[in-house]
């Protein structure tokens, strides 16, 4: 359907968006020989698709966030090598987050860097997790703790997969597009959400040629949205990239004290999101109005934005968060067409109250 | 007493030579509280050196190349979590080629990339490992097989360490300065190697002021002459960083051949360089009277160039080399004034008997 293309530092990355799962042919250039591709049991059949014809090597790794672990990354690396795969070798990562996460992370250090193309077979993949670089497994119990910045070449988005996609996880992905539809200033974003309420409300539809078309909108947009701010600071060095994090400062620290996996990553992020328009507005940068429109947008996409969470947890899952720099968490809280970021000290007795106050819902 | 500064790629690298280890405020430039130290055994007192009067965290790894695994990797990335380092944080390594690979692996993928300075107290080090961001770790009896291009910000070379070097270590180093002499085109490196022969047959010397300066000098030059080769090609992926490999791809298959630590890197790589003359000379590149002048010059150092490895053992390690590219390996072999590449199938019996009779001696 459309390709865009983005230059993340160095590297650059075509994002294609396609109706169908692309075969190897087509991901490899044409050197379909060095390649190994990497799925988990759910996205057996998508992986089937590009392989057709070819007796390429395959790696399967236990679906879910709980298989972002060095054991999924030894068992690519060791497929890999018994593949023959030498440097010209081809990664292809054909799944979810955790899937294109564990693939790029094995690429990124394989022989300290192999080719890499990722197939995106989620809304969550689509629109933020499969471009622009960040791979990560989780250790002593953090998220992404070790990790590499590692974009792929190509990332395929092919819409009509999304058909078979669990409503849980078409839910997860849209509290992404709906965080960067609130950076979006052009608010053309949350125009095709609004516009299309209905035909989104549910990944089923993807089956219907029509609607598969503004799936494609939608993931493109959301996909250049996240690319552009991406392009100007590839390494998140700076505070422009951070903005992305709306949301996932409260949401995954939420996460890390529910425990890992039993919220999604979305259900986290849509609560985190509220709790920043609160933050927002009790710091004075979020207006009221502002914060209504928020909540209300959450609400009307279903989204549970009354989670609790220990406070003793939770403040623990933050003094670990990767974004603290100098014992200063980073929060982002809205504004009125984007974003921004606020800096807090959580030893401070005032800006630990606060924020506790904000997650007990008080 | 010099520094010189390198650009590789988007990244910078100060090299420092310097006549004792510099402290832990001087490398962290003031930044001493989010720092952590890496060393091996052997190097806890440099290490001591560097965090005299301050508490930073210690991160002790067994010595030696047989270290360079995953779990090393995550021990420093605990000792960095439990020490509460966050993006800001410092990893200082303080050691030979095995710690700082090491570090600099840990440090590239920690938190997605964190600050790294290393002290190199090895003339391995110091003239070559501790110099161009390679990092790795051997995973299934493959060297480096898992690895990043992530060089230092700062890398210390304190001459005056070298007193306490064992002779085998030194001369192991040695052999690396050789090569790199054998790419100056300038021959100012072999110079300095010819005019200095009786004071650098021996680390000890180092603890003399004198000695100390032309060992400042030789390691200044050969980190030099590499250095500014590497910012030509920071990623490998042309054919000019390669040149480097001069001796590295008989000698790696060497060392796997013979097993891991059975011999010393620069043991194998004296061994390789000799048989990539003989190489060179039977491909038309080498001249004869070249060859002699380095056979002679590796005798003079007193390397043993006489090993004999099994062929299939040679040629099954030769088939995961990390250099191999579409299933040929690349080998270096000598010009008149510096080195050129020379790619071989070894699924062609010419070649691959031209290089059996090359490894047997015969």
């Amino acid at each position: 359907m459309t390709t865009i293309t983005f230059q993340f530092g160095s590297a650059q990355t075509a994002f294609c968006v396609r109706e169908t799962v692309p075969g190897l042919e087509t991901i490899t250039g044409g050197r379909a020989a060095g390649a190994l591709i990497v799925c988990d049991e759910n996205t057996r059949a998508a992986a089937g698709k590009i392989r057709a014809g070819y007796s390429a090597a395959l790696c399967v790794l236990p679906p879910g966030e709980t298989a972002k672990t060095w054991r999924s990354v030894e068992a690519i690396l060791k497929a890999a090598s018994d593949a023959g795969l030498d440097r010209d070798g081809f990664f292809i990562g054909c799944g979810g987050g955790a899937v294109t996460d564990l693939t790029a992370f094995a690429a990124s250090v394989y022989r300290r860097g192999a080719a890499l193309c990722l197939v995106s077979t989620t809304l969550l993949g689509m629109a933020d997790a499969s471009l622009g670089g960040k791979t990560g497994i989780g250790l002593f119990g953090v998220k992404n703790l070790a990790g590499t910045f590692y974009p792929a070449s190509r990332v395929y988005a092919p819409v009509r997969e999304l058909a078979t996609l669990p409503e849980r996880e078409w839910k997860s992905g849209m509290a992404e597009v709906i965080k960067t539809a609130l950076l979006d200033e052009s608010g053309a974003l949350a125009g095709i959400l609004a516009e299309h309420r209905a035909a989104l409300g549910s990944p089923g539809a993807a089956a219907d040629g029509k609607t598969a078309g503004v799936m494609g909108e939608l993931v493109l947009r959301a996909a250049e949205l996240k690319g552009r701010i991406v392009e100007k600071d590839p390494l998140e060095t700076g505070s422009r990239r951070l903005l992305l994090n709306l949301g996932h400062t409260f949401g995954h620290a939420l996460e890390a004290a529910r425990g890992l996996g039993t919220l999604t990553h979305g259900e986290a992020v849509a609560w985190g999101i509220a709790r920043a328009a609160e933050l927002g507005r009790a710091a004075g940068i979020t207006s009221e109005n502002r914060k209504r429109e928020i909540t209300e947008l959450l609400a009307s996409w279903g989204y549970e934005t009354g989670f609790r969470a220990d406070p003793a947890l939770f403040f623990a899952a933050l003094a670990g968060d990767k974004k603290r720099k100098s014992g200063r968490n980073i929060f982002i809280v809205p504004t009125e067409r984007s974003a921004e970021t606020l800096s807090l000290d959580m030893t401070l007795p005032t800006e630990r109250n606060l924020i506790e106050k904000i997650i007990m819902g008080a």
